[in-house]
C-alpha cells in the first residue's frame, strides 16, 4: 500500500508543512519506503520531484522540506510496493497530457487482475504498476468520451461513474488533477481538511513540527489538504466515505459524489 | 534563444560536471535566465527537475550541482524566452508518452509562424512556445507513422525526414530521447564529445571547476556529452554540421544522417 497527499488552494501556497509530515511516513514513522514523488501545479505548469530512495532518508526530499514552492495544486505520494518492481518508472504520481492539460494521478490500493480487465486505448503505462494501468485506462476513456475539454462537473461525473466499479474489485483511493480541479476518490482511507480564516496553529502527527498558519496566510486564503491519514494532531479532519468522490477547486469543495447517487454523464 | 545539454552513457553516469557548466550560462556567464529544466533517464523512468528562476541563481539548480544522480540519458535546457511567456509550462524539456515510453524534447532556436504551419494531431501543447508545438507535431507524426514501436534506425530516419524542412524556415537545434537513443538535430549550433578510456582531466569553460574523469570512471565506460557550445576548455569537441542528425545509444554514435543523404523511411 501507499500514502497520498493532496492540496488545493485559492492562492499559490506551499505544501512544505504537509510534505514534511508525509515523508516521515516513508521509512521513519511508517513503512512506505519504496520511492516517492510530488507534483506542484502553478497554473498549467508542473514542477515535479521524485526519487527511489525512502522519503525520510532522501536528499531530494530533505531539500524540498526546506523549500517554499508555491503551488495551486499539489499531489504527493509515498510508495510501499506491492505490484511492480522498485524502479523509477513505478513511482507515483504519473502524468499524461490530454486536451493540452497535464493530468497527474497517484493511487493507494491494489486491485487484483486489473491489467487483464481494463483495456487500454490511447495511453500506455511506462512502468508495471496496477496504478499506472488504471490511470492510463481512465485517461483513454476520458479521451474517448469528450471531443472537447469538458467542464469540471462533466469531467468529475464521468470519472465517478467510470471508477465506481473499481471499489468492488479492490482498494482504489486516488488523487487526480488536470491543473484546475483536484479529485479525491475514496475506497477506504482518505481524510481532508479545509483551512481558512481565522487560521490557527497546527502540529504534525509524525514529527515535532508546529506551524502558526495565521503568520503565513492572508484572511482570504482557502486551502484544502487531503491525506490518507490526518497529518496533524490538533485539527479536525473529515474522513471521506467509502465510494465517495470529492472535487476541489481553488481550495474549496466544488462537487461531492456519494455512493448511492445517480449521476448524469451525458 | 536557449542552450541545450545532453548525455548518453553505457553505464549510469552523473551529469553533475556538465550541468554545473551549463547553469552558469543561465544568468552568470550568459543570458539564458528564463527558467531551466533537466531530465534524467534511468531505464524507462524519468526524474525531472525544472524551475522558473535563472539557473545560476536557483536553489534547485544549486542543490542539483551537489547531487550525483546517475542516469543513462540526460537532456538539459536553459531558456532565453522569445516565444511564450515566462511561465512554468514553457520551460523545457517537454515530455509525452508514446508506445509506453517517455519521450523528452528540448529545443534551441526559433521558427516564425510554425504554429500555423504544423498541424497537430494526438498531442497538444500545454504552453505557448513554438518548441512544444514542434514536439507535439513530431510526436503526432510518429504516432501516425508507426503502429508498433519502431527500431532505433526507423525512428531516427523518420525524425530526420520530418524535421528536414524545418531548417529552411528557421533555427531548429533539438535533443530528443525515447529513453533508448539520444537524437541530436542541428541547424547551426551543437557540439559533442565522446569520452572513453584513457580518461583524462577536463575543465569547464564557464566556472573554475576541474574534474579528473579517470578517478570516477571504469575503463569500459563510454559517455557522450552534447552541448550548444562546448562546456570544457581543454578537450576537442566536434561541431555538428548544419542539417545533420546524430543518434547516440549507450554513449556511442549509432547513426549519422547528413544533409544530402537519401533516406528510406519505409
Amino acid at each position: 500500500m501507499c500514502q497520498l497527499m493532496g492540496m488545493s488552494a485559492n492562492v499559490p501556497t506551499d505544501a512544505q508543512f504537509s510534505f514534511t509530515g508525509l515523508v516521515q511516513r516513508a521509512g521513519a514513522t511508517d513503512v512506505h519506503s519504496d520511492g516517492w514523488g510530488i507534483s506542484f501545479y502553478r497554473g498549467k505548469g508542473v514542477q515535479e520531484f521524485r526519487d527511489l530512495t525512502a522519503g525520510s532518508q532522501c536528499q531530494v526530499a530533505r531539500f524540498l522540506k526546506q523549500q517554499s514552492i508555491k503551488a495551486d495544486i499539489v499531489i504527493g505520494h509515498i510508495r510501499q510496493a506491492n505490484v511492480g518492481a522498485l524502479v523509477l518508472e513505478n513511482t507515483h504520481p504519473f502524468r499524461r497530457e490530454l486536451w493540452g492539460k497535464h493530468f497527474t494521478f497517484a493511487h493507494n490500493g491494489q486491485i487484483q487482475g486489473i491489467q487483464q480487465q481494463l483495456q487500454l486505448q490511447r495511453f500506455m503505462p511506462v512502468g508495471t504498476t496496477d496504478s499506472e494501468h488504471i490511470f492510463c485506462w481512465l485517461m483513454g476513456k476520458l479521451d474517448q468520451k469528450f471531443e472537447q475539454p469538458p467542464t469540471a462537473k462533466q469531467l468529475s461525473a464521468v470519472i465517478f461513474e467510470l471508477t465506481r466499479p473499481l471499489h468492488r474489485q479492490g482498494v482504489c483511493n486516488f488523487l487526480l488533477t488536470d491543473g484546475d480541479v483536484l479529485i479525491a476518490h475514496c475506497s477506504n482511507n482518505l481524510h481532508w481538511i479545509t483551512r481558512k480564516a481565522p487560521f490557527g496553529k497546527a502540529e504534525l502527527v509524525d514529527i515535532d513540527v508546529t506551524i502558526d498558519f495565521s503568520t503565513v496566510t492572508q484572511p482570504t486564503d482557502v486551502v484544502t489538504v487531503i491525506a490518507t491519514q490526518p497529518l496533524t494532531a490538533n485539527e479536525q479532519w473529515q474522513k471521506m466515505q467509502s465510494e465517495e468522490l470529492l472535487v476541489f477547486q481553488s481550495g474549496s469543495l466544488l462537487h461531492r459524489f456519494t455512493p448511492n447517487m445517480s449521476v448524469d454523464t451525458d
